[in-house]
């Protein structure tokens, strides 16, 4: 390895982009299906796993990881306790917390029940609407005119995870005026963060559960039939964290029995085969863990990997830390 | 007529939400399909205007209607100049705002083409999320990872309306950090709105154009051709006021042409019939006229009726009169 520092990174990735790296380094693409061998001391995974996970054995003497992903679960097993781990820290908080606050209306609006019916060319099928509202509520009443969708004002989103995501979820969604419910790995004060264990005593107290935290060995299986059964009748578990921080077999009962509703951008197993039941269901939103893929991310995900990378080269201390090098 | 008031409303509303009502007035529900006429001094018509529209024969002696809708349209030809009419002004604020801002997310997010992929049981379609943004933006950069949907942050919103529901919008949409442009009738400054003239030289400027001002006769037929033409590629269009307002065949052929998108809660006709062309397109979002349609809807509009009648009982000024007695 010579002076410069050599940063491999996907070929995919079209180099206009790279220009917000610094100039002192060596850029080296890394095609998908390369052979041979490549000295790198710094590797930018390509953001799919499993084409990154293709690359790993032909790269020799890399000592960071800068993902550009903020979940970097996979990545230890694969390069190995030596070499650390940076992931894209923010990159993806505005993207996500959107999705999210975008599923959680659309549910609450029966969007996808709307969407059956344009495309059944049904104007009709209003009733149904009702129907499905008064079932998922348990709400009885005969409003006139009737009840078609719900709103989300002055709604309680119990919010698992409070990092910077689970922050600007709660950002977008004050004009809304929820009652806000938080718990995290770290309970805090002001605002009130309860720790894990209080879950079961604020599952009830939700209408909107929202999963944003890490997925991790306490986190795994988290949600399974006992959450899912202190759940309120009719309300939205929105994950947009893990799939298996929920227990699959578990929810799709929950919502065969009516009695929640979901949005999953992370369902799991992923991808998903398709004879797989959890594809149905009209109390159900699914999109194939797309929630980050915006215009904006790409862009912002490498200025933070290039922010690290600067500190990197000046012996700075790094900012976004999942693994030291031991 | 006696000395108490006698107040005719739709006998579908349960009368168990009429206690907000004032004590010294006569209830008479209005059955849908009632014969012969009733006295009335004041008549809360039916939500659904076809209904309400076969009631009035029947009732003798109105002077004020109360309607629990926001747009009143259709009663001033029913009525005639010499009754008072009053909206419900206030009470569709929130739940029309809240559905404007999902159908702009969920439109942003593809939602629609994600829910298409969810019944199709198809995860591999994450690739035609990337061609219709590619599409629609006209945005043909090689991001890595692909962009399979947008962000509304940072997004330039023009309201077309800026009364109490656009004002609950702009409100709602802060946290998105959007450059909101207005036009109304009145320009104002501090929040700057424009002149409705100024249309031509603000629709160029919007990713998101917001309908939500009432049918009058300056309004009806406002967005034809040469507005939708002025619009950017990929923009999207929601008409969260009156389907009127927007001229039919113009947007079908801009639809079609791929160069905006659409979401409609008021499609023209409406109801649509089966065969129409604007069912169609991945690119369009069509509801039944429901946004209003929540539980909170119907007792928030029967209070704001109850507040009216009791400033009429008191003979105080009424404050949401859209057509004083001649």
């Amino acid at each position: 390895m010579g002076d410069v520092m050599r940063i491999g990174y996907p070929a995919s990735i079209d180099s206009a982009f790279l220009n917000v790296f610094p100039s002192e380094i060596e850029l080296i693409p890394l095609p998908d299906g390369m052979a041979g061998t490549v000295d790198v001391d710094v590797w930018i995974p390509d953001p799919f796993s499993t084409r990154a996970v293709r690359i790993w054995p032909h790269l020799r003497g890399v000592r960071l990881v800068l993902s550009l992903m903020a979940g970097t679960e996979w990545i230890p097993a694969t390069v190995g306790p030596h070499v650390t781990i940076c992931n894209a820290h923010g990159a993806h908080n505005i993207s996500t917390a959107e999705w999210t606050v975008t599923a959680i209306l659309a549910m609450l609006k029966q969007f996808p029940l709307f969407l059956e019916l344009q495309r059944a060319s049904d104007w009709r099928g209003r009733k149904q609407a009702t129907v499905a509202y008064q079932r998922m509520s348990g709400d009885a009443s005969q409003l006139h005119p009737p009840v078609m969708l719900e709103e989300l004002t002055g709604k309680a989103v119990l919010l698992v995870g409070h990092g910077a995501i689970g922050k600007e979820i709660e950002r977008m969604l004050a004009p809304f005026r929820v009652q806000m419910l938080r718990v995290a790995r770290t309970p805090r004060v002001n605002p009130q963060v309860h720790e894990v264990s209080e879950l079961y005593n604020l599952l009830p107290e939700a209408d909107v559960v929202v999963l944003i935290l890490p997925l991790t060995e306490d986190s795994r299986g988290m949600i399974g039939a006992r959450q899912l059964g202190l759940m309120r009748q009719g309300a939205l578990l929105v994950n947009a964290a893990r799939g298996p921080i929920v227990q699959t077999d578990s929810l799709i009962e929950a919502l065969n029995a009516g009695h929640i509703r979901a949005a999953l951008d992370v369902p799991e197993p992923a991808p998903l085969p398709p004879e797989h039941p959890r594809w149905r269901g009209p109390t159900l939103l699914i999109t194939p863990h797309v929630a980050g893929s915006t215009p904006e991310f790409g862009p912002r995900a490498l200025q933070v990997a290039a922010d690290e990378l600067r500190r990197y080269l000046k012996g700075e201390p790094l900012h976004n830390t999942v693994q030291l090098a031991v």
